[in-house]
């Protein structure tokens, strides 16, 4: 095979469809063609690509044998609908949309679970984790030898882009509406997101957990290969455009050396570690970075055998764009 | 001694002392002459109370033994000046700094404690917890007979109105530049605040707690009468004018009844249960009102020896000049 590949981003219209774009380009991933693929309200747009302006075309139409690997960056329809397909034409795919079961496209994050795309049956499929999972698995990685952990906390605080576009658009809209005394409209949330906390992202189930809860919980079981570790999460909506932030608490079995800690954390793949009472933020550091940001790590109060972080990570690149094309690169190094 | 009470507010011109002059009078508290004070630079202001504007006075230079009882809402440095001469001239001090060790003066909120303001030497003194401590205690109250706590995980989400009207403004400031592309100025927060969300209130010290954070811990332990209890905190600063949230985790020693916490919740004393797959918010339910909120009420994800709950208290008023009037109301029954 030459030393170039064929491949399409479906989604390429999306918040992270167009990033999966940039970043290929960044990084100068090994590209014959680049097929572009959205649903038929995207057809007509196009997005830059190694300075041309790559036009959109309709995924319904598109022969998935003329390229060697897919990205799936469009919800999970659209993965379902088409992702078989794809498979069928020996196309080999990477899909964020989380619709694929773990037995058929393993949930991976290269700096935590590389190892579990060897011996996958051809073509392969692997599934980039929530931003949230992905977030999360990259900072708790390094720390899973020397930590027994009995019970991991999580407060997310997601970025409205999670959402999308529109989530991005109504945010902006209801705080220049509130900042000249315009009445509230909401169509995306359910309610006011503007100077707001939401408590809850999505229906929550008959036990009160929301999808995006159950998929994090799922997801960072399997990528951390801790498939019973202990979890409570809760996924709030705060008024921040780009950038996830995590409070995370986790019980130990004993008390945690916290200088081990660190040391484990500097050492760790992707990680920036902020230290000496400084904190990293998701505007001022995370946005448009390709490491997860990790400070304030500390015990409980009084209580040594809790180990407390703050975690904040660019929730469309690295927690999704960058992931999903770290995978590709992985996919493709045997065949260069 | 007749029916009606001579009151001081020190600090009337702040967000708190504003309020409990607004609720001394909602709530026909029994008032002959109400006497507002402050600092130098707030001499000449005035603030209206039944009708009137009553010109404030500058705190140094009040004869305090003209009031049978002050509030102090000014901050620990102005406590720490006056609240001895005050309880000198035999004036009942209501204070909401943090100022005063509990010896002298018990942090006290009626729905968790008020047992603790009996038997206490005259003229009495009380504290008024942190808005956070305040509304957690009313929460967790109803619950103390129920469960058996090991540990409880807080992740705070506080207004920008806990830290004072520049806080606000400066919120306001930069949503502002930031929407019409203007450059971005930080003089009170440490950095951008606005669409971002800040890990850390303050300095750390040596073990990375936050004064606010040790200040939750303490207050929470002596209201609930839990002095053991094992805590982890994390107050962060999100981009919302008023009313803080709260994400709480609670690892008990059992698998405990959702139905049973519902009920007690229901029971409890100034607590609004959001049931059904509904949640509260700051802004759409906790601002302006007198009850804290409860939602999410669920157990962990596979986990039925966790709760976690969230809720939202309006942290100017419930969280601070409501309960230091109630607390008022306490101490004066006795001498109606």
């Amino acid at each position: 095979m030459n030393q170039s590949f064929d491949i399409a981003v479906v989604g390429a219209t999306g918040t992270v469809g167009e990033t999966i774009v940039q970043i290929l380009e960044e990084r100068n991933f090994p590209i014959a063609d680049l097929h572009l693929l959205a649903s038929s309200e995207s057809v007509g747009h196009s997005v830059p690509f190694r300075g041309k302006n790559v036009r959109v075309r309709e995924v319904d139409e598109f022969d998935f044998s003329k390229v060697q690997l897919a990205f799936f960056a469009a919800g999970p329809a659209v993965t379902l609908s088409f992702a078989a397909k794809a498979r069928a034409a020996g196309c080999m795919i990477v899909d964020l949309s989380g619709a694929l079961p773990s037995a058929q496209a393993p949930q991976v994050v290269p700096e935590a679970n590389a190892q579990a795309l060897s011996g996958l049956s051809q073509p392969v499929q692997v599934s980039s984790p929530s931003p949230s999972a992905t977030a999360l698995a990259v900072a708790l990685a390094p720390l899973r030898g020397l930590l027994q952990i009995e019970q991991l906390n999580v407060t997310a605080c997601l970025a409205v882009s999670t959402q999308g576009r529109e989530a991005v658009a109504e945010l902006a809209r209801q705080t220049t509406a509130l900042l000249n005394l315009h009445p509230l409209e909401t169509s995306f949330f359910d309610r006011q997101v503007a100077f707001n906390a939401l408590a809850q992202v999505g229906k929550p189930d008959a036990q009160g957990h929301v999808p995006l809860e159950k998929r994090l919980v799922t997801e960072l079981r399997e990528v951390l290969g801790m498939p019973a570790l202990k979890m409570s999460v809760t996924c709030i909506q705060v008024p921040v455009f780009f950038g996830d932030s995590f409070s995370v608490s986790l019980q130990l079995a004993g008390p945690v050396d916290l200088k081990a800690v660190n040391a484990a954390l500097e050492a760790g793949d992707c990680i920036e570690l902020v230290e000496d009472g400084d904190y990293p933020t998701a505007v001022g550091d995370a946005v448009g970075q390709d490491v997860v940001y990790v400070g304030r790590v500390r015990h409980g109060v009084d209580d040594t055998s809790q180990l407390n972080l703050w975690l904040t990570s660019d929730n469309v690149r690295k927690g999704a764009a960058l992931n999903a094309v770290q995978l590709a690169e992985l996919l493709i190094k045997d065949l260069l």
